[in-house]
């Protein structure tokens, strides 16, 4: 059975007119005599509007109505998208997570899909049936509604695909692909043709917003081929794969960069062993993310610097711990907020010295100060002058030949 | 186990602000010690804005995927209902109806109630917990999703009320209760404390809006008492119940009028057995409905004029039924929109004579011409000229006093 399976986000599903042009898309998979299996989405704006109606009743709203009130957006777009097909002449219904049943463990508003009992969809689809399932939700062992917290309806297709052994899971969404930066600050930004699951993780958790990367993760870790591409346009999208099915690796696949970093130093820290642990422990234990560090080296055995960023978001709090915590001793706290992370990633640095070294030259040559710089096998990344943002990409896209990718 | 079942329409839970007060109206009754068990409508609009997606979608809708679509109404409205209880401090959570279950039969849109699964909700209410139903749906022997097509969530409530064995069963709605006549037509109007199940029948199908005959009709059979009162004014409703049950019928319960009929008039049929039948079998395999027929006597013994009332809505398609059926023959034809149907209703009718009589001196005292009269065991209908519905609603009210009902 060549099955594939197509995930509509909310803007693809977001107005009749788009769920019309949607069934469209579908019905072009089912003439190619695939097995069509659907996953949608609820419609743009709904789910954020159900979630405003809860903050209205409860400013601690139940988790678990939470989860039973916003499901039903995905309810509305299935049987729309269904109604659609059905209209044009072919067999569909819509499939809601309980009637599958799709089941899911952990605890409201943030389950994962655990099971998927396939006996049902296989003879719907033998029967030629395209059914449209809801994503984002499952039911747990108590027959409650669940949803996914992270990753939403692009982790109900990749588990899809698993369970169904899919021979293609393609996400339909409003962006043309993945691109080698943001097109919207660099209009010389290429689609990436094919980019390896770990530089997607890399580009997803620095600011690509295409696909969130336990979505990403779960694909890689199942091995699902996706092709992220647009439900708006007809061209072909972004190849995510296993490394080992892309031939010709690029040195730098993609320059990606986040501009919610706040830079903290501590200047003048006792330089003993443990001190960077006591620091650090406090902001742990408040689950406030530690990103980039650098310590100086001491200049006179006695006392360093520390340097470190967290999310902008967590800066109040990690001020306050910070001073209040009376182990943790300095001399001056420094907090900046104007700074940008900027990463060159590929999976091709592996085996190709002397990236780093161009990444700072070219930085160097545009007289652009690198504040904070934190390296793993395929990324390197940097913190710089907010201001200095763009013209950074520029400079790093030309450098690494993404100008001219085809 | 004394159970309440408390029903809220679409207006009750309109808006956040009204379900909050809702909320309120359900903890009243848990501290009162009963077992209560809500059932609700889905928010006012919301049902309506979805049928018109579908309507966008396809004029010509899936059946089963409209049931999918406009029941996620009343998962939402119960999920933010339950929400609410719980942030009081009450256990209360949404069952939706594939949950409990509650089976259906019947066709989609059209379903209707025939078993409910007491098992789980009885636990819950041992537990102490506040059970919050989908109204207006069920799931069908296939785990499909099905509404109920007339009645909505009335019908569920009143079956939900029969399987339960319920004390009481209260509808709230918009309006205060039922009325001796309509009270934007007639500020002197009344509320009825008490009523019977078939007055009850008569005034809903003659245009009392607060109850669907079906759901009256449900009632009737099973046996459950009603109270339909409003959620919006802490004010008792009017109960519905059987005939036994009322102390001290009134004559006449209340009056009725609906201005939606047309009258039609053949004149110059042929007067012999079997015409009458000739004219309205084609109306009703067209499902046109004829109310009241009047035949006058024939002067000579061959011709006689025939009147009969239709709705209005079936009006140009009688027309021309008429006009196209050959075998049906007559002179002239007479159409007539501006009329209204007036309707005394009340079980003291049976053993008190007189009360046609007193219907017709009333309404020649005031000249109005009644045109077409039919009767039945518990109510008298006159059908007049439309510019005298007030003139007569005002007069018929003061002959049977219900002016100064209390």
């Amino acid at each position: 059975m060549k099955i594939v399976v197509l995930k509509f986000g909310g803007t693809s599903v977001g107005t009749v007119k788009k769920i019309k042009k949607v069934a469209e898309i579908i019905a072009s998979y089912k003439r190619k005599n695939y097995k069509v299996m659907v996953v949608s989405s609820a419609m743009r704006g709904v789910t954020n509007e159900l979630i405003k109606k809860s903050f209205e009743i409860s400013d601690n709203f139940s988790v678990s109505e939470y989860d039973v009130l916003v499901s039903s957006g995905e309810q509305m777009a299935c049987s729309l998208i269904a109604g659609r097909l059905i209209h044009n002449g072919y067999k569909s219904r819509s499939w809601l997570s309980w009637q599958i049943p799709i089941f899911t463990d952990g605890i409201h508003k943030n389950s994962r899909i655990n099971q998927i009992r396939k006996k049902k969809i296989f003879e719907y689809l033998k029967e030629g049936g395209i059914p449209i399932i809801t994503g984002f939700q499952g039911i747990n062992n108590k027959g409650r509604i669940t949803t996914i917290g992270r990753g939403g309806s692009d982790a109900s297709a990749i588990m899809i695909a698993k369970f169904f052994n899919a021979e293609k899971c393609i996400i339909y969404t409003d962006v043309e692909g993945v691109y080698t930066t943001d097109p919207n600050k660099l209009k010389k930004a290429k689609k990436i043709k094919v980019i390896s699951y770990e530089e997607m993780l890399e580009m997803a958790s620095l600011g690509a917003k295409v696909m969130q990367p336990v979505s990403i993760q779960d694909a890689r870790l199942n091995r699902i081929d996706i092709e992220v591409r647009s439900s708006f346009v007809k061209k072909s999208g972004t190849f995510i794969t296993k490394r080992s099915n892309i031939i010709n690796n690029k040195i730098v696949t993609g320059i990606s960069f986040t501009q919610n970093d706040s830079k903290i130093s501590l200047i003048g820290v006792k330089d003993k062993p443990g001190v960077a642990a006591a620091i650090f422990k406090p902001l742990s234990k408040n689950l406030i993310n530690v990103d980039m560090v650098v310590q100086n080296i001491s200049a006179n055995g006695k006392e360093t610097d520390l340097t470190f960023t967290i999310k902008t978001e967590d800066l109040s709090k990690t001020k306050k711990i910070i001073k209040e915590n009376k182990s943790i001793r300095f001399r001056k706290l420094l907090l900046k907020k104007d700074v940008s992370k900027i990463s060159v990633i590929g999976v091709g640095m592996i085996s190709t010295p002397g990236v780093t070294f161009r990444m700072f030259q070219t930085l160097a040559n545009k007289k652009i100060n690198i504040q904070v710089i934190s390296t793993s096998e395929i990324k390197i990344s940097v913190l710089i002058d907010r201001k200095n943002t763009k013209k950074a990409l520029v400079a790093l896209h030309r450098e690494f030949k993404l100008d001219k990718r085809k």
